[in-house]
């Protein structure tokens, strides 16, 4: 606990807030403040070359395969000090108990912090993790450009100290464990403690532009009018109506949306807007993908506005490791915790690592499903309870 | 056409944009153009407390009563160049032509130029013939502050040196014309050269703030959101299909709209959006405003969301005098012009004159309806004709 509070303290803002985006000074601090930590707890500290951080004791590349526990530690502006920190810190939590027990473990138990999760300075998000899993280029990764100063990735590691040697992918471990809270309502409000997640969504985001024409809104009869603000409106309507239809697993989402000029007396001519749509299942994200795109020809006829698309994010969904997830379910039991199976609807580095191994995570709760802010908050009851399964899981997988 | 287009390039920027807004160096830069060119025309020029500019033949206040022309010269940001300074400049030629004919007149006919009628830098719009119509306080006018740089407008007016001595509303006209161009679709397409206008639209600005809760899109379900953006977007449809409903004389725009935090990633916590609504029938435009209003509660409740309302502007409809607006369509079909009666949808000074005298307002047709714009365009053909509508209707009223 109190190495959450300290890391949260880490990239405060004179305002009082917490960004500790990828690459920056707050990065470099966070990063050597976990460092130190693996190094007092017996660890080597490993830097691959996307800036991926693992605490392990003996060599990294070593045999029998490791069990790899993990998260990350850059956040998003204005954020919580839960989403990734929790995940890494107790994992060496989890390590420095194993070690402390004395019992011989048949496998090393290592601890990971992946580079850019959150993806707000540099774009992929899940930079970090996708790169070990051979999903992105080590180059394009480090040539990704800053948002905020145009700087890019493979600098600003240099320039921070941890652009390290080791080739990502290196170590390919025998079994991936992440612990994060849920981001979302639903543990709290069915008064369950643990989460074991068996997959994660589909995510399909996408980038819309309406062309109507900006016009006088006291001269021109509606008629007459390609507003396309008012398509905009269509859309985003018909897309949470369509989410939210009864049966429905697929959740959409107009996160955000532009006009221009944006003024009070012109009819909007410029609408660009999102749409975030997730589903577990492959089948019906593309389903709910046509839907949308099926909306938009009648809507641009009937609304006399031009709509294009560009897709910004495709992530198929993920299902985890049934054996892992039975662990997950089992240990909670025997720790006398109420758990449950249940879907990510966030993005992890998890999904990425069950590329290249069997792979899950451990959901506690997120009061009032509140992430991404300062509210973000977690009991310590449920912190502490998150942490003991993850090393009751980890202990069997390392044969302790 | 020369004037227009000397005015017009006046208060141009480095990218070749036109912006002369009310009490800016470039405001006086077009003042000073104009002045001297009504002094060249044999006129003196007055200005009053509020920055009205007048150009008249003898003394400003003596009897009998003369006819007034004008418009404004202010623009918006990125204008064109007629809006305003047509009305102006043809007032300015038409006056010199009555002089130049050597009619004896039995009125004077003084061009005036009203002070920041865009209303971008300076609340409210129209705020100079306001003023002099006795609607708004000189006090409060020149105690207005500017939305750029914190100035007021009296400051202003004294720096550039168009702050005068004369009280705003000394002369109560015999009767007040403007000329101007349409700003709207209409008279294109049905091919029609001039536009009598009969009467003005009343105009109703409200600003609506939509509270609900922002989450994270992939974790939420849909049934547990409170998605501001969707309860704006239900909004912002039923006002168009509203307005836009058979036989509705009522137009509703919604031209601003922001969403908070505009993540993709995250449900809108809040949206704040402008609706616009305008009707020549003031009970119309009541029940527009009720419709609106009697929307909110049940949308509120379905979308799980707080809608707060606060009315930014409020003008009723204006009924242009009947006797000037017959003369306007028999000058034009003398002249052999088409001629259609009118409403304008936008506000005018001489909707705040026609509470002091007769008034009604001559419109030449605005390509593709564009205003406020650098795309706004009207051929010389019609400028012509709209400026020989005016001198006729003039000369009548003179008696020339």
């Amino acid at each position: 606990m109190a190495r959450i509070r300290e890391l949260g303290s880490v990239g405060r803002l004179a305002d009082g807030s917490l960004s500790r985006l990828a690459g920056t000074d707050a990065d470099r601090a966070g990063r050597d403040l976990l460092g130190g930590w693996m190094r007092a707890a017996g660890l080597a500290v490993t830097v691959d070359a996307v800036g991926n951080m693992f605490g392990h004791r003996g060599a990294f590349e070593a045999s029998p395969a490791p069990v790899m526990l993990g998260s990350h530690i850059d956040s998003v502006v204005n954020a919580g000090i839960y989403d990734g920190s929790y995940g890494v810190l107790a994992a060496l939590e989890v390590v420095e108990c194993l070690h402390a027990s004395g019992a011989a473990l048949s496998r090393p138990v290592v601890v990971a912090a992946f580079t850019n999760e959150e993806g707000v300075r540099f774009t992929p998000d899940m930079m970090g993790s996708l790169v070990y899993a051979g999903g992105f280029a080590l180059d394009d990764a480090l040539a990704a450009v800053a948002s905020d100063d145009g700087r890019t990735l493979g600098a600003e590691l240099e320039r921070i100290g941890y652009a390290g040697a080791v080739r990502p992918g290196a170590v390919r471990p025998h079994a991936y464990l992440e612990l994060h809270i849920e981001q979302g309502p639903i543990l709290e409000r069915e008064g369950v403690d643990i989460g074991a997640v068996q997959n994660l969504q589909g995510i399909s985001w996408q980038r819309l532009v309406v062309d109507g024409k900006a016009n006088h809104a006291g001269t021109t009869p509606m008629a007459l009018r390609s507003d396309a603000g008012y398509a905009a409106a269509r859309l985003a309507t018909f897309l949470h109506d369509y989410a939210g239809r009864p049966g429905s697993t697929t959740v959409g989402t107009v996160g955000t949306l532009r006009l221009e000029p944006n003024a009070i007396n012109i009819i909007p001519g410029r609408a660009t807007l999102t749409v975030d749509l997730r589903d577990p299942d492959e089948a019906r994200l593309v389903e709910a993908e046509a839907a949308l795109a099926a909306f938009l020809p009648p809507l641009a006829a009937d609304a006399r506005v031009r709509i294009a698309t560009e897709r910004l994010v495709r992530l198929d969904p993920v299902t985890f490791d049934e054996g892992l997830v039975g662990h997950i379910e089992a240990a909670a039991r025997d720790l006398g915790l109420r758990v449950r199976r249940m879907t990510s609807g966030a993005g992890h580095d998890a999904q990425m690592m069950a590329r290249v191994c069997p792979s899950a995570m451990i959901f506690v709760p997120s009061e009032e499903g509140v992430s991404h802010s300062p509210r973000e908050r977690t009991s310590e009851a449920h912190l502490a309870a998150g942490a003991n399964v993850l090393l009751a899981v980890a202990g069997r997988l390392a044969g302790a």
